[in-house]
């Protein structure tokens, strides 16, 4: 059962991932949450609050499907890395928007940058194991080469509308990760 | 000579980069620009007028510093697209934030869209000719990996403030690209 700072944070999300940083007021967020005036506030005194509890938000969901990915191929990785960017520019979308936001507000605000790092760091861990068991020879470059070839594509799917299949751009990375 | 409108602009541009989009108004603009109230109104009646303005100074200032790479070797593409990315993220971090910002309105926004799509497909030809130059199979695809991991590392040192050394990752991308 969602408690009403639930209802808070997912409504703040949506806000953000759906109009960006200028959307997210306490009294949309009531009104989004469909909850009364007032309510927001109650939970997060200030915007600055409000946009630590979106981002904790966001990081926990992220956090709790963060698995060891089992590759089997190169081939493999490419497909399991192409599945994931689609999830997250497909049923995802407005979450992964909502991450953007929050990472360009990062930009600015220090607190906020170390919060949304969490969750990054074990993301790299994932994909540098998985690439250990392909043999990379530099797992942990390689795998900073495939998280940022993957924020790259995510960027362009989020904010250009870009539909192209992430698969050879990635097979692209992959094969150098590999040497 | 810079005009009235020229001083807008690059205040807007400012102002989105250093404050994201909520810095964004026609009263903080022509403050910043040192202009008397009422000025930026008078160039550009609404916020959206406002956005697209400094949308295509970003893309004329972009499209002027664009010029075919001269590529000897594979570190040479490495070193030059590192500097690149130094370039972007040191000197001109704030026109480089602001571009992130504006592309996250973009994603909400399909004029904007259009507008700053216009810079990138000159840098894809840029990379995709340097590619070719030395020998890569896929030119195309390999220029949009070799893309989409430059725009995540920028991405990362911009919001994260990441400052670690993009070369070993780049030096895999374009290890893959001439695979």
């Amino acid at each position: 059962m969602s408690t009403t700072r639930d209802r808070v944070v997912a409504a703040a999300i949506e806000l953000l991932g759906t109009e960006g940083a200028r959307g997210l007021t306490h009294r949309r967020v009531d009104e989004r949450a469909g909850l009364p005036e007032g309510s927001t506030s109650n939970h997060f005194r200030t915007r600055a609050a409000l946009v630590e509890g979106a981002s904790d938000g966001l990081v926990a969901a992220e956090m709790l499907g963060l698995r060891a990915m089992r590759v089997e191929s190169a081939d493999d990785l490419v497909e399991q890395s192409a599945q994931l960017i689609e999830l997250v520019t497909g049923p995802l979308r407005v979450a992964t928007a909502a991450r953007h936001v929050l990472f360009l507000e990062a930009a600015h605000d220090v607190r906020l940058r170390e919060r949304i790092s969490a969750s990054r760091a074990g993301y790299v861990a994932v994909v540098e194991g998985a690439l250990r068991d392909l043999g990379a020879p530099e797992p942990e470059r390689a795998a900073e080469a495939l998280m940022a070839a993957s924020e790259g594509i995510i960027l362009h799917r989020i904010a250009r509308g870009d539909a192209s299949d992430p698969r050879p751009a990635l097979a692209i990375v992959v094969r150098g990760a590999l040497g």
